[in-house]
């Protein structure tokens, strides 16, 4: 199966999920150099875009990525990774998933997650 | 909440994910024209990268995704649209969901989703 890296400038979304519940934890981007090491570790490796540079999710807070599944969409063009998610928190700002907040109808939001961790006290300077 | 639609041309990834079963159907791109029809309608509209018009998913099938609830992550860069999906196939293949395939170790894949309609039948030209 080869992906389609050509779309949009050598990146395609990867979306974690946790394995066992199902929850949407985080979106992030692969290149192909982050897919083959994930493919090759079992953990998820992604590209950051902020930072421009391959990315091991988790090598600053130890809250890695084990890789239980992948499913690959219609046009080869996005992955789904199944995770097991080390530390029970996938968004450096501490919540279990980046998607922490609801959008209500009245344009205002509503944090829906649960706080896992301090951020301060795992990404020490 | 104001989504950040400068990063990639004024696109943002869009998880649409079955509000009842947790399942991730596809992903879609959202400009603010379609993010803002969406809010409007309750009706998921994304912006088609292939035809490059707004696109309402299911006009053509009559499957559309009514929007049960909107997660916003962490950067505000991409969204989760939970849905009711009507017809229950998201997948212009037939499928329920997009990622309909398992990549497995040996880079084999498997069809691990079922098909729910004949594309043929139902985009009839």
């Amino acid at each position: 199966m080869q992906l389609d890296f050509k779309k949009t400038e050598g990146l395609i979304p990867a979306i974690a999920q946790d394995a066992e519940t199902g929850k949407i934890l985080m979106l992030a981007y692969i290149n192909e150099e982050s897919w083959k090491l994930t493919l090759e570790t079992g953990i998820a490796h992604y590209w950051s875009r902020s930072r421009s540079k391959l990315w091991k999710k988790g090598e600053s807070s130890g809250n890695l990525q084990m890789i239980k599944e992948i499913l690959v969409d219609c046009d080869n063009d996005t992955v789904i990774f199944k995770v097991e998610q080390i530390g029970k928190a996938a968004c450096h700002v501490g919540y279990e998933s980046c998607f922490y907040r609801r959008l209500e109808k009245d344009g205002t939001e509503t944090i829906v997650d649960k706080k896992i961790f301090n951020p301060d006290e795992v990404y020490k300077k």
